[in-house]
C-alpha cells in the first residue's frame, strides 16, 4: 500500500463515504469542509488521523467551489496527487488549467455512485463498491493515476478511462436526463387530490425516487452540462409531442411502449450482457428449506451456468417460483435434466 | 367464510396472484385462459380445485377480451357475483352495460397492485398486501358488493370507494403519467453508445424499471384513459418547453429540482402498507460456476429460509454480490455460519 494520508476537501455525501471506506482500510484521512458542521461530522464518522505528509489531495467541494480550494491545497501540499470527484469533466479540466496546479498533477474522475440523500450523514463507506469510477487519464503523471488507481481499487470501484467530453455526454444521458425526467414528472404531483396520491404505488415511487434529490447540486451539474443535455432534451420533447398527438392511436401508443422497453433492455445486468440474452426458465418448488440447494445441486450435475434467479414466494405460501435465467441452450439442457428428476418445471420463455 | 368457489377468467398476473392468495385461505379457485401454457401454469401454482358452484367470477382479461367472455360466463353462472379487475373503470362500465350481464350485478374493481413483468409466472400471493382496491358500488346489488368486500379483505388489500371517473382522473396521474414517462425516457437510451450504458446506476435503473411493462396491456390501458391523460401529458409538455429553455439558468433549473421534490414529497409513506419485513445479507462472492450451489448448501445447513435474494454484478468484475432477504434471526444465523465457514459476509441492513 503507498497511499497513508488523504486529505478530503469537501465532507458531503462523496467526500465522507471516500474517506469512510478509506478509514476501514487504514488509510489515514483528513476531511476539510467550509461548513464546520460537516467537518466535524465527518470527522467523527471517520476517525483515522495521520500526521504522515499527505499524498493525495481528493477535491470533493461542488464545481464552483473548485477555484477557492485550488490554490491553497496546491501551495499547502505541492508534491501531493489530485483528483476530483465533479460529475461534470469537461468544465473541472477548464476550471485546473487556469489555476497554478499543474494538469499533469491533476486527474479528473468521476465515481458513479450516489444516493438522493446527501451530506455527511448519508455516507456510507460501501458506497462505491462494484460501480464504476471514471478517470481522464491523458496527460496525466504516472505517479497521480497511480495513487488514484488504488484509492478506486481500495474502495471496491471499478475503474473505466473515459475522455472527458465523452464522459459529459454519457453522463448526460444515464444520469443527468433522469433526473431532470423524475423531477418533471414529480412536478405534476402538486396538481392532484391528495387522495389520488393515496392510490400511488411502487411505479410511481421509482420513478420519482431521485426527485428528492438536491437542487443546490442538481442546478449546477445541469447548467455545468447544459451543452450535452440540450440535444436529448429535444428528442425527448419530439417524443413527447408526438405522443400527445396519437394517444388515441393504440399503434403508436405501443411503439412508444416498446421503444422504451428496447432501451432498457440496453442497461447492462450481470457480465454487462443484456437482460434479454438470456432464456428464462420457471420452476415451481416447494417452499422449505434446502430446496434452493437441491436445485443448485441440479444445476450443477447438469453443468450449466446460473446468470441470474428471481424467487416469487409470499410468506404462508406452500409453493415458490424460481426463475433462473440461463443461455437458450443451457436452459434447454437444464429443464430436460430436472423433468427427467421429477421437478414442476415450466415452459422457458426468452 | 362465505365465498367457496371463485372463477377466474384470465390467468395473468392479477388473475393468478388472487388465485394463489384465495387457494392460501382455502376458497377452492377455478383458473382459466384463452392460452393453455398460461391457464397450465397457474393451475399447477394454485392447486385449489372446487366442486361446489361457482359464487363469484372474475374477469382477469384485457378490457378489450371482456365482450367476449362476459355473455358466456353469465350464461353458465348466472347466479354468481360479477368483479373485473381493469385500470380504467369509465370504458369497463360502458362495455358491461352494453351486454346481457345486469350493471347491479357487476362490481367495477381495480387493486392497485402490479409488477413491471406479467404473466402467471409472476404471480404472488401477497401482491394486495396493504395495497388499495378500488370499487365503485354505485347502483350494485349488496351481496354482489359483500362477495367482493371478503374476497379483498381475504387478500389484504384495502377497499377504497372511488366514483369511476375520478377514479380514472387519479389513476392517470399516479400510474399512467408515470409509465409513459418511464418509455418516455427509457426510449432515449436507444440513441446512446453501449458503452455509456455501463455507467447507469440505480437512478436509471429505477426511473426506467415499469419502462419494462407489456406493451399490449398499456396501449389498451393509455388509449382508454386518453381523456385524464391529456392535460397532464400538456402540462408536463409545458415544463419541459420552460425546462429547455431555462437550462444555463441556475434559478430555473432549482426551481423545477425543487417543485419535484415537493410533488414527491405528497406520496404517502408506508402508513396502510404492509412491507415485507425482511433482513438483507450481503455477501462478495466470486463469480465463477458453483458458488451458488455452495451458498445454498450452506443456507440449507444452517435452516434458514432465503425469502429473495439479488445478484449485482458489474462488468469485467471479478466478485459479484449476492443479497439474501432473510427474517432478522435467520439473518444472524446464518451470518454467523458463513462467516465461520470462512464467507465473505457484510453486516446486514434492515
Amino acid at each position: 500500500m503507498t497511499l497513508s494520508h488523504v486529505r478530503i476537501v469537501g465532507s458531503g455525501l462523496i467526500g465522507t463515504s471516500i474517506g469512510l471506506g478509506l478509514a476501514l482500510k487504514g488509510v489515514g484521512v483528513t476531511m476539510r469542509d467550509s461548513d464546520s458542521r460537516a467537518q466535524g461530522l465527518a470527522e467523527d464518522l471517520i476517525k483515522s488521523p495521520s500526521d504522515l505528509p499527505v499524498d493525495l489531495v481528493i477535491l470533493a467541494t461542488p464545481i464552483g467551489a473548485l477555484k477557492s480550494v485550488i490554490e491553497g491545497e496546491f501551495e499547502a501540499n505541492p508534491k501531493a496527487a489530485f483528483i476530483d470527484i465533479g460529475s461534470v469533466k469537461f468544465k473541472v479540466k477548464v476550471e485546473v488549467s487556469t489555476s497554478s496546479l499543474p494538469s499533469s498533477r491533476f486527474l479528473p474522475t468521476h465515481p458513479m455512485a450516489g444516493r438522493e440523500v446527501g451530506g455527511a450523514e448519508s455516507a456510507r463507506a460501501d458506497l462505491f463498491q462494484g460501480r464504476p469510477w471514471i478517470v481522464d487519464a491523458q496527460g496525466v503523471d504516472s505517479d497521480v493515476l497511480e495513487k488514484a488507481s488504488e484509492l478506486i481499487e481500495l474502495l471496491g470501484g471499478h475503474k473505466i478511462d473515459l475522455d472527458s467530453s465523452e464522459h459529459d455526454k454519457a453522463v448526460a444521458l444515464v444520469s443527468h436526463l433522469p433526473q431532470l425526467v423524475s423531477s418533471l414528472l414529480a412536478k405534476q404531483l402538486t396538481g392532484g387530490e391528495e387522495r389520488w396520491l393515496d392510490l400511488a404505488g411502487a411505479g410511481l415511487r421509482d420513478t420519482t425516487r431521485i426527485a428528492g434529490s438536491d437542487a443546490k447540486l442538481w442546478r449546477e451539474i445541469v447548467t455545468a452540462n447544459s451543452q450535452a443535455l440540450t440535444p436529448l432534451l429535444k428528442a425527448l420533447q419530439r417524443d413527447l409531442n408526438k405522443l400527445i398527438d396519437s394517444l388515441e392511436d393504440e399503434n403508436s401508443v405501443a411503439d412508444l411502449i416498446n421503444e422504451g422497453q428496447k432501451g432498457r433492455t440496453r442497461i447492462p445486468g450481470k457480465h454487462g450482457g443484456k437482460a434479454r440474452e438470456y432464456t428464462f426458465l420457471p420452476i415451481v418448488i416447494e417452499d422449505k428449506p434446502g430446496q434452493l440447494a437441491a436445485l443448485f445441486e441440479e444445476c450443477a450435475q447438469a453443468s450449466v451456468n446460473v446468470e441470474d434467479l428471481t424467487i416469487e414466494h409470499s410468506p404462508g405460501q406452500f409453493t415458490g417460483l424460481i426463475t433462473l435465467a440461463l443461455s437458450e441452450s443451457d436452459a434447454i439442457k437444464l429443464s430436460d435434466h430436472l423433468k427427467s428428476n421429477g421437478w414442476s418445471v415450466h415452459a422457458p420463455k426468452k
